[in-house]
């Protein structure tokens, strides 16, 4: 056994003074964790029918790689070696030497394709489904531990603008698939925007964004007071703006209305032609879902082209579930410059919500299928032979722990949601399964018999809500 | 945009001073990672096909109860808020609110096996796949950060011996369905380790234990030295010994060779029926694997029934790769006591030699079957419709980023690996379809081709050996 990797069992370790679950690291119970296991594997099977690489990156990254702006500092967990002080590459104040936990999954991309520049083939089409951690004051309420699932397309020193609408049409694919209420991606363009307001003769176009991203927490008449007094902006200007920011249309009709605001010339049009190719191509993908919404004005300042945040219908108070948006260097070094188009879904946060509120369901908690029920222990082998022809033709199930009364194994089965329960025949009559949940009965074969498909795996199914 | 979720993307971010491989945290390109990803799915399958339960736990547990004993001090790295000196709840030397990385997946489970023992079904059948992290020493060439998967049954108060082959068999069944060269399961049991030696008339039986453990590293002759010196042995009581400890047989007669050798008595009886079990059970299952292999001293002061080593056949500089046993005491509190029974593998090592000794390859660098090429931009919609109906039955493809010269695009597709190309018909004309391998090419319907059946995912295959 390898010391690398033996198990640390300690005889004392059993006793805990203390259990309690900590604050911003949410954990799931089995059943639980079949909808955030569910989730996951949607994420990724669409990303793969899509040509995606799923790759991981280490957990940690240099500190001062992470920290190139002081407002995220707190944000991050510092590791030490326990034992650190003997040794010369855990330095304390050198944040060089210094790592953090990744507090995203675009930092350590960013690194990681610089990294292996040479290995890798570009584009690189990649999805990452990884725990991030952040140092959030647990009185937030936000989680300090979760997963993000990130998907993004990298080129090398060019990217083409068609593969905003791709990648937003693979993320639509994913969250239509997802056991959840109704979503809309809010879709923008930082071209659109910034065209716009320096059409109007608005210079300061960051000042107009920093403004207008305030709209849904102080409203209209407050935002027109911050462009008169911060963006220079005219009363007809300011009047402009605002009724730029409150379209939102389901297609192409946002380009005449932006053209009849006075938006024009050669930026707004590149913008008008991009925001309509995405909307287009994912409204042919996945219809009903994308939403032209000229509000957006977060992230415009670092994203260079479309821009997204998704919210999903009565659950608005989530925030945004999914964002982002094209950049033009994720990273670059001496020789090459990366462009990139990426979107990011919260993960754990959506699912604490499907979880929490009911929304989304496993058909039962456990994989098993079946239960093989054991008459008494000196025919336990019977048991495991069933078993094992009902596993070879790929259906999931256990052999009863004990040979208890036929009760009490039955009881096992349901506790668990197990729907099927079957009895080897001792004395060379033929087995039996019962349907626990119609209590029906049949001799079968372990060899042939086959539950109905829909019973076969665990299913993850959206719960209709009340008024659906 | 919830400020929990929003991508930190920083202007300013991507100009990276130093990008470095950090010694000791792995990390894969992305056909490498399709080769780990393929070692993970394997083991959810094989373990959900047994109706086991996949869990995740926190990735921090509080520093005093990973700490019991001193000696694992060095390889734990503790969390530390960035900006914590204002914060209450990060405590520099208070350990009782210190947080540290897992160093494996045994402590958290107990942990979360009495945290949620009300929410909980036992026996809780349970498998667990993550990454852990140890602080070791880099030059020691170690892992600091690595994929554990887990596998155990836990029990309340009680957990029949039959579970012990049950595990086992579910354990050798994953190693079997890896790409990898031939591998053994050496099993003990430690009432047959201690029965024998009390029985022969050595009561310091740990001490034996101790001195067998180092036979790999210096020999029968240092062995046999120590026995006399620290165990109390006689020369006859140390030959009879190493001879017990030479016995491996791949069936049921090493119980004679243990009565032979003196071994009598209720304890090595209940020893023998317990590894006949396990041998009879996983021969069963999977013929040729199992090895009753009486030298398995380590692990034997805290497991309490079986315990179990596994090597791979021309990589036993590895070390064992699954490790594992029984264990009478997880966790207890006030009320209950939880007995266990868990197997190990060091996922990212196994990996790590799968890789860097060639002796697994996806068949494929990416998910992509299909390179659905571009003739010109205006005709991408038709790239885009054929490569809809060819995944909307489950074959993954992806369209090409730009409309190249064909010659380029069948580059792209080749150094990628993807085996076909898809072109089609801009005027009417039917698509084709070419094998990039075998140069066929041949009109297609995207609704209606299919690839043959091995091409359409990637998959993992065992590179077989020079001399096999």
């Amino acid at each position: 056994m390898a010391a690398g990797i033996q198990p640390m069992i300690e005889k004392d370790v059993h006793r805990m003074a203390k259990i309690a679950a900590l604050s911003g690291f949410p954990e799931w119970l089995p059943a639980e964790r079949l909808v955030e296991q569910h989730v996951i594997d949607v994420f990724r099977e669409v990303a793969e029918l899509h040509g995606f690489s799923g790759i991981e990156t280490r957990a940690v990254e240099p500190l001062e790689q992470m920290l190139r702006k002081g407002e995220i500092d707190k944000e991050v967990y510092v590791l030490r070696r326990l034992h650190a002080e003997d040794d010369a590459d855990d330095a304390g104040s050198d944040r060089s030497r210094t790592l953090g936990l990744h507090f995203d999954l675009t930092v350590p991309l960013a690194r990681y394709v610089l990294e292996h520049q040479n290995d890798l083939v570009f584009p690189l089409r990649r999805f990452q489904i990884q725990k991030v951690w952040r140092g959030e004051r647990p009185q937030d309420g936000r989680f300090r531990e979760f997963y993000q699932a990130d998907l993004d397309v990298i080129g090398q020193d060019a990217l083409p603008g068609h593969i905003e609408a791709e990648v937003a049409v693979v993320m639509a694919e994913i969250l239509d698939r997802l056991p959840m209420p109704a979503f809309t991606i809010h879709a923008n363009t930082r071209r659109l925007s910034e065209g716009f307001f320096r059409a109007i003769g608005l210079e300061d176009h960051t000042a107009v964004l920093r403004n207008l991203d305030k709209l849904p927490k102080i409203g209209a008449d407050r935002v027109r007071e911050l462009l008169l007094s911060e963006a220079g902006a005219s009363p007809e200007q300011a009047q402009a703006c605002l009724d730029f920011a409150s379209i939102r249309t389901r297609d192409g009709s946002f380009a005449h209305q932006v053209r009849e605001l006075g938006g024009t010339g050669e930026m707004v049009e590149q913008g008008i032609a991009e925001l309509t190719a995405v909307l287009e191509r994912v409204e042919d993908a996945v219809p009903g879902v994308i939403l032209a919404d000229l509000s957006i004005a977060r992230g415009l300042d670092y994203y260079t082209g479309t821009v997204f945040e998704t919210f999903v219908e009565g659950h608005e108070s989530l925030g945004s579930i999914c964002s982002g948006g094209r950049y033009d260097a994720l990273a670059a070094d001496n020789r090459h410059t990366y462009p990139g188009v990426g979107l990011s879904i919260g993960l754990s946060r959506l699912v604490s919500r499907l979880v929490s509120a009911g929304l989304a369901k496993p058909s039962r908690s456990v994989p098993t299928c079946v239960l093989v029920s054991v008459t008494d222990e000196e025919h336990r082998h019977l048991s495991d032979a069933a078993a094992r022809a009902l596993r070879g033709r790929g259906i999931p199930c256990e052999v009863a722990p004990s040979a208890a009364k036929f009760g009490k194994q039955i009881r096992y089965a349901d506790r668990r949601g197990i729907p099927f329960i079957w009895f080897p025949g001792t004395e060379g009559e033929a087995d039996q399964v019962k349907d626990i949940r119609s209590g029906h009965q049949a001799a079968a074969d372990a060899h042939t018999w086959e539950p109905p498909a829909e019973d076969r795996a665990v299913r993850v199914l959206a719960v209709p809500g009340i008024d659906s």
